[in-house]
C-alpha cells in the first residue's frame, strides 16, 4: 500500500524519544510505500487542531543526524486523551485531515495513554472501513508498559540516574559530620527507576542503602527508625524515594498540593522535602533532599547507546511491520538470554492503560536485589559519540 | 629544601578539585625535593585530629590517574575556621604534627576561606620561625575569589548548569501551554554561576529569558511584572535565579529555615521554591522549580577539559613556586588574549575573606552582557575522555 505517513509523540519527553523518530523516518523514506512523511505538531491534539507538518525536508537535510541525540520531543507532545465513546467528533475531524493528506501510515510514539490513543483510533478505522496501519512505539522513562521486556527511554533515565547518584554518594562523604541526604526520583506509581540508583554503589554495603519504592506501603514511623539504624551504619546516609510512594490510606506522601492531567493522573513531586522535614524535625538528624527533577527525563548529554539504538531500531521495525500489513499493534522487546533484543510487535489492546509494576523478586523490604541488577545492567551500556559546539552536545533545534 | 609535603582540600567540593590535588601530587613526586606526600584527612582539622594518610603508594599506581576525573574531595573537607588569635593552642598542635612529619611544603585547595587558613598558618610560621612553604591552590565553582581570572571548578560547573540549562528548555517546550520554570543555581553571594546559564541560549532572543543575581536587589513586584511580560512572549519560559539572592532589607528570598556554617555563612538553597509559590499565586500560571542542587558541583560526568587541565597545571604550578622558595601564596590565573592562562602567584593574604562580584559590564537589568558570554564561554570548552565501567565513568573511590 502506497501513502503517506505520519508521526506523533505524546505523553512525557525523554532523552531518546527522538530517537525513534529518526529511526521512523529513515526507514520510511528507504521503504518505497511512503511518499511524504508528516509530524503532528503536540501530539493527536495536533490533528485536531490541524497543526501538522511536512517532515521530509528535515530527513534529506544534514542537520538529520542529529535528531537522533536531541532530547525532550521534536514534535512537541500532549496529554490528550481521546473519547470513549467513538461517536465523538474528534474521529472524524482526525480521519478527515488523514483522508485530505492521504495518510496510509500512522506512527505514534509514547507510553501507556498514548496506547490506548493508537487503540481507540484503530477502533474507529475498523468501524469506519479507511484504509490505514496504525502503529505504537514504546517510550516512557518510567518503564511501566506491559508486554515488553522493558521501554525505550528508561535506560537512559537509568543511566543518568545512577551516574548522578553516585556523584551525589561522593559529594555527600566529604564532611565528616553525620547527614541523611534523601533522592527523589520519578517514575509515577512504579520503582523501576528508583530501582536503577542501586547501580551507583561502589561496593557491598555502599550507599544508596535504602529505597522507598510506590511498590511497597510507605510507613511513616518505620521510615524513621530505618532511617536511624542505618545512619548508624553509614554516616552519610543516601536514601532514594520514589515521587510516588503512598501510605496506607492510599495517600500520596507528597499530596499536599496535588493537581490531574487530562488521563486524571495526579501530578507527583515533592516527597523527598516531606520526608526531610521529618528526618529534621524527629530525629534531629541534618537531613536533606535532591529532586533529580526533569533533568532524569531530559538528559540527553549522558544517554545509554544501548537505548537510543534501541528507540530508533523500534521506530523502524514499526515502519517495517506497517508496511507488511500489520496494524493496531505496539512493538514490543523481547531480552535473548546475554542481552540480546528481538522486536515484536503486540496488539495494542493488550498493553494500553496498564502500569507494569516491579516484578517481586526484583525488591526486598528496603531493598533491590541482584535480579533486578542483572536486569537493568545491560540497559545503560554504551556511549553515544556526541558533536560537541561551543561546549555543548549538538542539538536539533525544536521547529517554531 | 628537601622534606615531605602534605596536601588539604577544603570548603564546597568541586568536579575537579581532585584534579588540582592530582596535579600537586605528580608533580611534587617528579621534583626531587619532596621524599613523601601526605594528605589531611577533612582539610586542616585532620591536622588537628592528627589524621593524615600517605599519598605515596596512590601516586604509585595504576588507578592514579583516575584521580584526575573523580568529583567531590578525594581527601574530605571541612569548614573549619582557624582563631584569629595566634596564640590559640590549635596553632601548637598544628605545627608540632608538621614538625613531627617533617613537613616543609603544604598544599591547601580551596576558596575564600580555605586562603584564610593558608593567611593564618603563614603568619604563625613565621611568628615561631618554622621553615615551611605554604600555598593556596584556588577552587570553586562559585567563582568568587578575588586576585585571579577565573576558579577551577567554576568552568565545569558552568559547562554543566548551561547543558542541564539547554535540556531544561527543550523540555518545557514539549507541551503547548504556557509555563514558567524558575532554576535556581548556586553561587553563595555572587551571579557568576547564574550567568553562566545564558549559555544555554540556542538562538537570539531564547530561554533563559530573565537572571536574577544576588548583585542586584530583589523586588518580589518587580519580578512579577516581569514574569507577567515575559510569558506573553515565550509562553515557555524559563528563569535562573541565584540561590543568594536578596530583598531591600537585607534579608534572602529562601530566608525560611537557614542555618549558618563556621564561617558564619547562611546555608542557601529554596528561594526558586518561594519564588514558584508567588507566581502560582499571585499570577494563576502554572510554574515549577527546578534546584540543580549538589549536582552542579559534582558533575564529574560532564566537564570542561579545559577547566580539569587548569587545576591540575595549578597544582603542578604551585609545588614549583613552593620549590622555587615563595610561601604565603595563591596561585593565580591571568588570561591573556584569545584565551590563554598564565599562571602567577599572588599573596594570599589579599585574597582572602574577600568576594568577588561580578562586574557591572556583565549583567544588565535581569538580562546578561555578550560580554560576560565572552568571558565565560571559553571556560567551558573541551571534554575529557572518560573511561567507563559498567555503563557509568570510572572515579577513584575516596579513602575510607
Amino acid at each position: 500500500m502506497i501513502g503517506n505517513a505520519i508521526i506523533g509523540q505524546s505523553g512525557g519527553p525523554t532523552a531518546v524519544i527522538n530517537a525513534s523518530l529518526y529511526g521512523i523516518m529513515s526507514s520510511a523514506l528507504n521503504s518505497g510505500f511512503i511518499s511524504r512523511i508528516y509530524g503532528m505538531e503536540y501530539g493527536i491534539q495536533g490533528i485536531l487542531d490541524e497543526k501538522i507538518v511536512d517532515l521530509t525536508p528535515l530527513s534529506l537535510s544534514s542537520d538529520f543526524k542529529y535528531l537522533k541525540y536531541t532530547p525532550a520531543a521534536y514534535l512537541g507532545t500532549c496529554r490528550k486523551k481521546l473519547s470513549d465513546d467513538l461517536s465523538d467528533p474528534s474521529y472524524i475531524r482526525i480521519f478527515e485531515l488523514l483522508s485530505k493528506n492521504n495518510i496510509k501510515y500512522f506512527f505514534y510514539i509514547g507510553g501507556n495513554d498514548s496506547m490506548d490513543t493508537v487503540n481507540k483510533l484503530q477502533k474507529y478505522s475498523e468501524k469506519i472501513g479507511y484504509e490505514i496501519k496504525i502503529m505504537g512505539i514504546p517510550k516512557t522513562i518510567d518503564n511501566d508498559l506491559s508486554h515488553t521486556d522493558h521501554t525505550p527511554g528508561y535506560g537512559s533515565a537509568a543511566k543518568y540516574i545512577a551516574c548522578s547518584m553516585r556523584e551525589i554518594l561522593f559529594d555527600t562523604e566529604v564532611y565528616d559530620v553525620p547527614s541523611v541526604t534523601v533522592t527523589e526520583i520519578m517514575g509515577r506509581h512504579t520503582g523501576w527507576l528508583t530501582a536503577s540508583a542501586v547501580l551507583a554503589r561502589r561496593f557491598e554495603g555502599d550507599n544508596p542503602l535504602l529505597f522507598y519504592l510506590p511498590e511497597n506501603v510507605f510507613y511513616m514511623d518505620k521510615f524513621l527508625s530505618d532511617i536511624e539504624a542505618a545512619v548508624r551504619i553509614n554516616k552519610s546516609l543516601v536514601i532514594a524515594v520514589s515521587e510516588g510512594i503512598k501510605t496506607e490510606d492510599g495517600k500520596f506522601v507528597c499530596d499536599t498540593n496535588s493537581s490531574t492531567d487530562a488521563f486524571g493522573h495526579c501530578k507527583l513531586g515533592g516527597c523527598a522535602q516531606v520526608l526531610t522535614g521529618e528526618i529534621n524535625q524527629k530525629l534531629g538528624i541534618k537531613a536533606k533532599s535532591i529532586e533529580l527533577s526533569s533533568l532524569q527525563r531530559g538528559a540527553a548529554h549522558f544517554t545509554s547507546l544501548t537505548d537510543i539504538n534501541e528507540a530508533a531500531k523500534a521506530g523502524e521495525v514499526a515502519v517495517h511491520r506497517a508496511i507488511n500489513g500489520e496494524t493496531g499493534k505496539m512493538i514490543s522487546l523481547k531480552r535473548i538470554k546475554n542481552y540480546e533484543i528481538i522486536y515484536e510487535s503486540v496488539f495494542v489492546e493488550k498493553t494500553s492503560n496498564i502500569e507494569k509494576t516491579m516484578p517481586e523478586n526484583y525488591y526486598t523490604g528496603v531493598d533491590i536485589s541482584p535480579e533486578f541488577k542483572d536486569y537493568c545492567l545491560p540497559l545503560i551500556l554504551g556511549e553515544p559519540r556526541l558533536q560537541f559546539e561551543n561546549g555543548l552536545p549538538k542539538y536539533l533545534k525544536r521547529r517554531s
